[in-house]
């Protein structure tokens, strides 16, 4: 039986991924206790101070998984409804690699405006958000605009997760061709959500020499075609003011990265490559090139976003360990050295004398990543200032630990 | 140690009562079912097919409990945060009573069409919602519209929960006193969200003659002082024009429901009541008269809202049952029949040859009730014609279990 039905033979048996019981077994003498008249206690505790709301609910370890449906995985904009096997899928994997509780929240609107405030609304019930497969350029402002007015974390993963993962991998691929941030050429296809980010994360990690390229070729600057948020991708990148396409930008560089559509690259744009080529052909199912094609033109270093090949860009390495180290310290944001120490926790989990082309980023499933992410994660969150409570590296990952 | 303490230790440890695990453990070979890329089969089909989401996801047996905190149990206006004890309390009530997995939302706005706009658009999420602590007169706004414009059944507990376990108890008051609901006047005191629904559920149920007193007495048709919700109540209340206060009402009435303050009613006001009177004193936490003063004074059944007297109206009873019944049959709707027939079947849990003063409603904890109240809360539905599957009785009381 092939995977396609193996996957709905299971989500029919299970009816829903996820299901919500009581941490106590409700019985005649705590139903009092639990419900009215007990429960009025914890109420007023919280109505005169609002933190003691991380003492008394489920608030402090609870993510909610927010989508409107309108880029679901591949599948485009299928709407509210039929994202939610995605976003069932998303809570289990918090629950699972990080001990996180997490709830999927469909939304049945694509109005930008509504969105945010009925996402910024529900801040009572959550200790962070995760925002998933909402289309760009949506999601820069939806995302932008909660960061602003909300007290939590606000995380899109399809940007933040998958350019952690990238830059996890980014490191320990500079490493294995000994190549260093400052001096590389790095090659973007994608200007949507992920490329975006992977941009702008790369830049903030000290990659000064991107190109990005999107279906009508490389982002010129000073070009008036653009939507505000690919006019701010093009004046960050391109230092050296360069034109064409695709296949000029490959000339000289060290890196590609691709989060665009299959098939697009050739044998001979990695010939164009530095050496020691480094091809991250992330297009899901069909990558970018083949990596068994990209080995033949001289490709050193391949990563794809597929579980049958070495080497896979998968978000899950980060997102669980991300979002349950902010609600360790009940950051107040997720900044850009958050994210970086998350890449790099990632990247050191292969320790340097195991590193090799065919073994550069972690297997999804290892169920040791979350909590050290997590630790480092919140060891950043402290260090700029977004942490509300302070815990070590051992505390967070024991308390992580405890909670799988 | 007393109660209060006792339930803020049991919320300390427990951090939340409520917990989001996943069905299945996840294990690397299932990763790519229950994630990418073998979950984008179901949301394609969801996609085709919207009923598929009962089908492919949780849904099918989710409700969320919604509240603004405008008003929490008898706290008043506590707000979003503070609230939420007491809707994971009621989520662990309908997991463990009905099987019913159930989320609480407690949301940052108090802007009535806010709160409509966003709970609308969770649509995608539930098969049902509870709206739960929204004050009066705010809740009939908020449930009458989105009952128009929602496609899944909406209850506010408040109100309905409350009114299915009244009718419950009187019907069976009346059997004990050999009254018919034809013959008998009820004083209603309070006029909020509990006594607005009570009263239109007496009515629909076929009791015609009650009485409304709020705090400036015995509600008259023809005043102008009245919202447009109290208007409407004074309009279909009070067939002989009585006026006066709430002593005045007691003249001749066979029963008493207060769900207003403490210690408004007297003995004096009892002794003005027909023969066998019935007492519903449900104000929280202290009745509107001792049921020790109301036997002297003649009270025949008494009832309170408290677990530590006999015959508590225990919203307990009822809102478990009717939403897992309603679920079971994907209602589209919760109609009068709907609750009438939880009324009945809550009643009739108790054997005739075993009714009396002493036990006339249904201890609150006890796990049978939850199942026999969904399968006549199903039947009625399939007979109002607003249930979108149709089951058996014993069908439902079999799911129900297996959900428990």
């Amino acid at each position: 039986m092939d995977y396609k039905q193996k996957s709905l033979d299971l989500h029919k048996k299970l009816k829903g991924k996820i299901y919500i019981p009581s941490k106590e077994k409700i019985t005649p003498e705590n139903l009092s206790l639990v419900y009215t008249p007990g429960v009025a206690e914890p109420c007023k505790l919280i109505a005169e101070n609002a933190k003691d709301s991380y003492q008394y609910t489920a608030r402090g370890n609870m993510v909610g998984v927010i989508s409107d449906g309108s880029a679901v995985l591949g599948l485009g904009n299928i709407g509210a409804l039929a994202a939610m096997p995605v976003m069932e899928g998303k809570c289990v994997l918090f629950k699972e690699f990080a001990g996180v509780d997490a709830f999927p929240i469909c939304l049945n609107t694509q109005n930008v405006d509504e969105l945010i405030n009925i996402i910024k609304n529900l801040e009572p019930t959550f200790g962070a958000l995760n925002l998933e497969d909402i289309s760009a350029p949506r999601c820069f402002e939806i995302e932008q605009k909660l960061k602003k007015v909300m007290d939590i974390s606000v995380f899109h993963d399809d940007q933040h997760g998958t350019a952690v993962v990238v830059l996890a991998g980014l490191i320990n691929a500079l490493k294995l061709t000994k190549k260093s941030k400052e001096n590389i050429k790095v090659v973007i296809s994608g200007s949507g959500a992920a490329g975006t980010a992977i941009t702008n994360f790369l830049l903030a990690y000290g990659v000064d020499n991107i190109i990005i390229c999107d279906r009508d070729g490389i982002l010129e600057k000073n070009s008036n075609q653009y939507n505000i948020f690919k006019k701010d991708l093009a004046d960050k990148t391109n230092k050296n003011n360069e034109g064409g396409s695709l296949a000029d930008a490959f000339i000289g560089a060290d890196v590609f990265i691709g989060v665009s559509v299959a098939d697009i690259v050739t044998r001979e744009m990695i010939e164009r490559m530095n050496d020691n080529p480094i091809i991250f052909a992330l297009a899901n199912p069909n990558p970018e090139i083949l990596p068994d094609e990209a080995k033949k033109a001289g490709a050193k270093i391949i990563s794809t976003g597929r579980s049958d090949f070495p080497n896979q860009i998968n978000n899950v390495l980060a997102f669980p360990g991300i979002l349950r180290g902010a609600l360790a310290v009940r950051a107040t944001d997720i900044t850009e050295n958050m994210k970086i120490a998350a890449s790099i926790a990632i990247a050191t989990l292969i320790p340097e004398e195991e590193l090799s082309e065919d073994n550069f980023i972690p297997r999804a499933y290892n169920l040791e990543i979350g909590p050290i992410v997590a630790a480092s994660v919140a060891e950043a969150a402290i260090k700029d200032s977004v942490a509300r409570v302070s815990k070590t590296r051992d505390e967070v990952i024991k308390e992580t630990k405890s909670l799988l």
